[in-house]
């Protein structure tokens, strides 16, 4: 019983991820025909996904036209907040889902005018390890680590730095006060994706987030 | 199509977590007939269930016969650091899955002599969200919330707040450089559940533990 139902399980899952990567596809090809790039964003909860959102836009908005996808699995504080950054935002709300999925995904940029859109951040549901199985129509996906979430991270849940084109370590301004080694960060993470763009950021204080602007502008 | 699949999915989605379900009372009525406490342990990634552990196995050890079931998608790190206080612990590596069930965990305490253990402590993958829906034979839950997370997520994942009967507010050493109110973390969790039980941690400093382990002792 236990064997047949693991069995359907497996086959489940992967019709369920098939059907996705049909969507995702869909997706991308409409941001394409809207010539914009789209950028799918991860984290562990509370690690700045929405802070680097703020920054970013801050950096950004004088040159380009950003819209924002925010996912949560309740409130819309992060739409909130981006919101008062006076651009195109659209918040999901899975009720339950731990990541977002390339229905949802359509389903809220349909709200938006992707003719006005030259960038657009889809921020995932706060969740290191589900996110990164599930493409929602991306160019590319991008992570967020913490340094108070320690340095062993890339070896516990190396999928989502494998997946990611950029890592983003994030709350440098902490460094003094955890016991984290941001090179064995760096190491353990190229170990698992040697082709990973890392950036060392603070979203408090705004150290590196020109780097990445500069560097988001160039994949534009 | 996508509503036929949508059907199907919850559907099995059901007869996983009722099975599991079932799997979960077997290994509760287990843990009963050896006379042992079990804990399921759930937080974010990096929020410190592990160095928990070491604190309270430091704190416990000579009165109580502790144990510890490691759950992580890779690697060993945590089963050996655990493993050097001297007790007890297997290791589950998941393979990808981003929680405990069941059936993991009645594969992992096989391999324990559960007649000499009276508390064990089931270290749950770090995330936020999936872990809460999966019983594992727990008599409870506890969650870790670090105060770098802010606090904004007990409205933002509810699931895991409500499913817990005691929260740790952990790394409170560092709330002198970071934006989060502790009264704000303590109100919306009680919000969410009012039965919870919350303590104030830092696994770094020590404090606040003897209080966790005061009454987890008067749990037993």
């Amino acid at each position: 019983m236990r064997e047949k139902q693991t069995v359907m399980k497996i086959e489940v899952v992967r019709n369920i991820l098939e059907a996705n990567d049909r969507i995702a596809l869909e997706n991308r090809a409409i941001f394409d025909s809207n010539a914009l790039l789209a950028v799918n964003l991860m984290s562990s909860p509370g690690a700045g996904k929405t802070s680097l959102l703020e920054r970013t836009i801050d950096n950004l908005k004088s040159e380009l036209n950003l819209g924002v996808i925010e996912g949560d699995i309740q409130s819309s504080h992060d739409a909130e907040r981006v919101a008062k950054k006076g651009i195109q935002v659209v918040q999901i709300n899975t009720g339950g889902a731990c990541h977002l999925d390339g229905n949802m995904v359509r389903n809220a940029f349909e709200k938006l005018d992707l003719s006005l859109i030259n960038l657009l951040i889809i921020e995932n549901v706060g969740n290191l390890v589900c996110p990164a199985e599930f493409k929602v129509g991306e160019h590319f996906k991008a992570m967020i680590l913490s340094v108070t979430e320690g340095d062993d991270k890339p070896s516990k849940y190396p999928l989502m730095f494998r997946e990611s084109e950029a890592l983003l370590i994030n709350k440098i301004d902490l460094l003094p006060y955890v016991d984290t080694s941001l090179d064995r960060i760096r190491e353990e993470s190229l170990k698992v994706n040697p082709g990973l763009v890392i950036f060392e950021i603070s979203c408090k204080t705004g150290q590196g987030i020109m780097e990445w602007c500069r560097w988001l502008r160039e994949k534009i």
